[in-house]
């Protein structure tokens, strides 16, 4: 069967770059994807497939390929929502909704699901157990598509799940993963410190909450130095200190706004308790009220280990085909909403290197040039195809 | 002539009162006072003084009375600028000027001194020396129009300087002295922290301008708490910390802007000296760039001692006649441009108490509500009056 | 009258002198002064006076000289105790009790009262009411003798109660006074930080006192940098960082000590309330624990205005004769029990000036080589009986 | 000859325990080692090696094993200092040196190590290379006996080097090894802050040192928090901060001192340059003096990645023989000076699990009760054997 279902990809190529094109140029905002769902529910239109519409609380679409065999379920996920970016490609198929681009290459990873998912509901027969197709919505904006798909218990038959993300920096023809804990977990937080206003020159008939506040900023960074294991990685950053007043008055009140990464749930959980902590000595401190919110958004990203063996295994057999390699990659400092699945459902989120050709500067995931290697889309489908095949052990 | 003198006073009071509420339906902001400079100037017209127009950079109208006999010269001064305040109080002569407001008195300083000087002109045959009458612009905008008065050169041979200001928490028909420094020098800072902005997630590819600002902020603690000696009066405060960003986003560049207080011009130089060290720290400790603007605007205002007790001997002339008191009153945190004069003519810059009558409520000068007791003016007029005949020892 | 005790003053000046070189060869450390205790009360041997010993818990010596006449009672102090200071002065009379020294000048206050009482004494039946010459013990030593003394309730019926000191660096025959708040009041504080000790390379494992208390250093600055107001006087001083350990271990516990000084006890409550506060913050925020004395010594000493005024005109009779000028001091930031008298007895504590005569440098108080002009012992001496003759109104 | 190596070295366990045995009821402290240098050379006697004595400065030993076939260069080696430890174990051969102890296992890396070497010698007719055996001195104490001994040029010729340390929380008969950089990096610094002294009440007269070395403190979190890229491993510890002094004196000087930990060079250059950034800062930002010593130790430990392949390779050979596992394994904050060696020479330091069998409590290295299971001894030195064989691929 693995040579069929290559052949019928390598024959789609053409199919899946259009279909990605097209849904370049009619990007949408998360939780917004009306049009990109439609599309997507109009191509397994007539199929003998299970569609869901409408998962998660978004616009997410699960398709259901029941094998001609008994077996168990696995997952194959693709995100389709866009960002609220300003394309600057200059692509002949480039955003027609401006203000709104795909820059960060969801459109490529839909595109080669539909056309795998076709190919796959075609030699269903052959297939002994259940694939789920996640198309899924939201993933860019927290709390991310994601979660909503795995509340809406509709995956809770699953073994496995697997997903990719397209890498720019990546060698087209390479793919790369990552073990155990792979790409950070995220924390939102916002502290309104509450002091009292008061005349510049009287600093004894107020409370300055820009003095509480700078100390507060200060004191945060011991929890990165001091109380988490040296061999651990956390970022906690404050991104804005919204304390604009005039220069002779004390300022009553100032909000911070911050982050916080981690590559694991234990380093999540210290740094919660410490910020929260220091907050709280911060009130004690200078007699202060504060208010906090704090926000933990997509979790560290956990490839199992064991499945990821058996991922690599499975890609090892395309190398000399259509792959160059299969690399071992480093952690990454970003966050992906995929860490939900992986939460409760073992599986690996790999990455497809997509260099665009010929060109003398790349650009990162969520730039206004941000652009992809559109032959690594056919990668994808076959390194996934792989994954799938070996999973039910069809040579 | 101090009997005639006080009798004229007495009886032009509605006078004073009617010009004061003229002014004050008029008012306009510093450096733009040029109705309320004329409305001075015509005030003069045909009068036989001497009418110096337009003087040190601004609508400062300075009159000089030439004495009937020879002798020295002093200096009396009302400044004439009103705030940019949106007036609240009601009264049927309220500004007309919507959003400007004579809130801090200066109607009022205009008002008893043009009679006075109009009074002092009818009698000047008998006065041994010369008074010049300093109407004086923008007393409320740094850099403040005594400086440029005093720059004029206008009042070089000026051997005495006199000035008062309406205090409406002190009670009408008592005057308030401090001898030595009594009101606050002032500085104005700006600081901006210049760092590189990056990731949230990526410390180490940024310079964190909030982390660095926030040091600054703990560090200029200092200045006051270990710098200064401890009976000495000084202030700094950071009344505004502009570092508004995104919550994940590292923030390149902060401004902050302060506020420094002092009651001597050692303090002054000592606190300029260690906030400068401190800026220079920073950039030293953190590798972020600044810009520091640091100005000194007016200095601390200083009462000749010996003056002050000649004013107030020849205050105590008016107790139980126009006066009930005159009390010795605490250092003032506020500044005055009044300051820039005694830092080169020794003199007396002194308080009338002008509490309203019948309210309940005190509201300090620069509120919307500031009002004062229309018999404080006449007060001014005497207890000016009385300075000035002491000084040329005229009974 | 007054001329009478001038003269017997005048006449006994030599015999001053020799009891304060006996007294100064013979220093006792506070607490420990039997022998200089014996001395005073053998000197009141066999005079018609009331002796009480052993006041106030100390060796205090109190002697009630009943006047002739009926009337209200006043109390003149001297202080008799001396340092653990090794003495370099190599003065002929210098300390035979090596390692102990009168370097504060007690040797000279005991010497010119007991001449000054003894005088009284004869001429007691002239007086109109009744003196009470207090040799006080444990001036330098906390809690200190003063407050052993009011406590035991010997002074209860004291209208009025004066002291004075000798000032090296003011002129011999001149004395000086400060109306008010004249010195500062003081508080002992000992902070012990405990965390959790640990290897230098596992912070999180550990809790680092060092850092938690470097922490609390920096936070106590605003105490007066932003808690006081300006024109108020506040030191808060961390004279002690006890964290020695080893370079590669995490230190478990730290110990602060401190010292706080105020000028009136608004400002010592408004401080105490912070530094707790800043306590229990450093707590909050950083987990650990602490160990916190706070102890108040001496109040600050407050002079009352009325009873200034009084004492400055009686001081001003001396003028021309014995002094040379009566003149007004600052606030000094040294401290002194007489405070405790000055909380409950309106009094006076003012200063004698006694710089040695034909010295390049003037040694302050508490210098092993500190030492006075004798002269200025008599003007001690006159001075305070100018102060009792006006008081009771003796000529 | 594979097979007759590892039965040489089985028939020799007892002699490999006793050896251990002697050396550790003999312990020397680093740079003292006379009796075991001594031990060590003659226990070569008479065979057939070059053995250089007093190497690199110390007592080290290194024996150059000459094979009967040209071929390449490696070297083995095992360190031989102790520690200044009172032994508490209890054990029949414990130290007769109190107050020194092999309380890092030195003692059994020594005795296995001759052994192997008197094999390899008997065997050295088949080797196509060259062996040198280094006996290194001084591993505990900076700056290391490696050190020295890579700067003597003794190894200069060496292609790969190999040593080992027992592991007691590994167990008995598992090896680990963790490739790239292993083991941490070490610098020691001492910073003294020097400011003015003076009196608790009078800050203005002086520069308190303990303030600005606070402030110091809570500045170099910035290092670790901020400088760092999130995903490598640095640690600043202050362990020591010795500011002892009187609360009511301003101390005029303190000094710290603290060690820093990381996983690679580029990370110590990093902290390195922030460090001193932060204490150029101090002295600009508070007017202090500093003397500052900044020494690096031990360089971090780097396994190269092929040569640790390779020598996996090799330990697998052993399990289900002598060996039931080869893992990898976490980094470890330790500093080892090995790092030396694999600074300049590729080569792999690896872990032998030495779990004592039947005991409750496991004790770490450098504990009083610190022991191994002496069976991993021999797995110490046949697995070192497998590394040579297959390096000389010999069977």
């Amino acid at each position: 069967m693995r040579q069929q279902l290559m052949k019928m990809l390598t024959d789609r190529k053409d199919e899946i770059i259009q279909i990605r094109r097209h849904l370049h140029a009619h990007p949408e905002l998360s939780f917004h994807e009306e049009e990109t769902s439609k599309f997507i529910r109009d191509f397994y239109k007539g199929k003998d497939v299970d569609v869901a519409e409408e998962v998660g609380g978004g616009h997410a679409v699960v398709v259901t390929i029941k094998g001609g065999k008994p077996g168990k379920t696995i997952a194959l996920r693709a995100d389709f929502d866009a960002l609220p970016i300003h394309e600057e490609t200059g692509l002949p198929f480039k955003s027609e909704n401006d203000g709104v681009m795909h820059a960060c290459g969801h459109d490529g990873h839909t595109a080669y699901l539909l056309v795998l998912a076709d190919c796959l509901i075609k030699l269903k027969e052959e297939i002994p157990g259940t694939i789920k197709i996640v198309h899924q919505h939201a993933e860019e904006t927290p709390p991310g598509g994601a979660k909503g798909v795995m509340e809406s218990g509709i995956l809770d038959d699953v073994e496995q799940i697997f997903g990719i993300h397209v890498f720019p920096f990546g060698e087209s023809g390479e793919v790369y993963y990552h073990s155990g804990y792979s790409m950070a977990g995220r924390t939102y937080f916002n502290l309104k410190v509450q002091g009292v206003g008061g005349h510049g020159s009287s600093p004894h008939m107020a409370n300055d909450a820009i003095v509480a506040a700078a100390y507060f900023v200060t004191a945060i960074q011991t929890v990165i130095s001091r109380r988490l294991n040296p061999f651990d990685t956390g970022v906690v950053t404050i991104g804005s200190f919204d304390g604009k007043g005039s220069f002779n008055v004390i300022k009553d009140a100032v909000s911070l706004e911050g982050d916080v990464r981690y590559m694991n749930t234990e380093t999540r959980d210290k740094i919660d308790k410490e910020i929260h902590r220091i907050v709280s000595g911060i009130e004690a401190m200078f007699g202060v009220k504060t208010e906090f919110t704090y926000t933990n958004d997509y979790p560290p990203l956990y490839n199992d280990p064991d499945v990821t063996k058996q991922v690599v295994a499975s890609l090892e057999k395309g190398v000399g085909e259509y792959l160059t390699a299969v690399s071992e990659y480093e952690m990454l400092s970003g966050s992906e909403d995929f860490a939900y699945y992986l939460e409760k459902i073992p599986g690996v989120f790999f990455y497809i290197g997509a260099k665009p050709k010929g060109t003398e500067q790349v650009y990162f995931n969520h730039h206004p040039k941000f652009d992809i290697d559109e032959d690594a889309l056919l990668v994808a489908a076959k390194a996934v195809a792989d994954v799938v095949l070996d999973y039910y052990k069809l040579d």
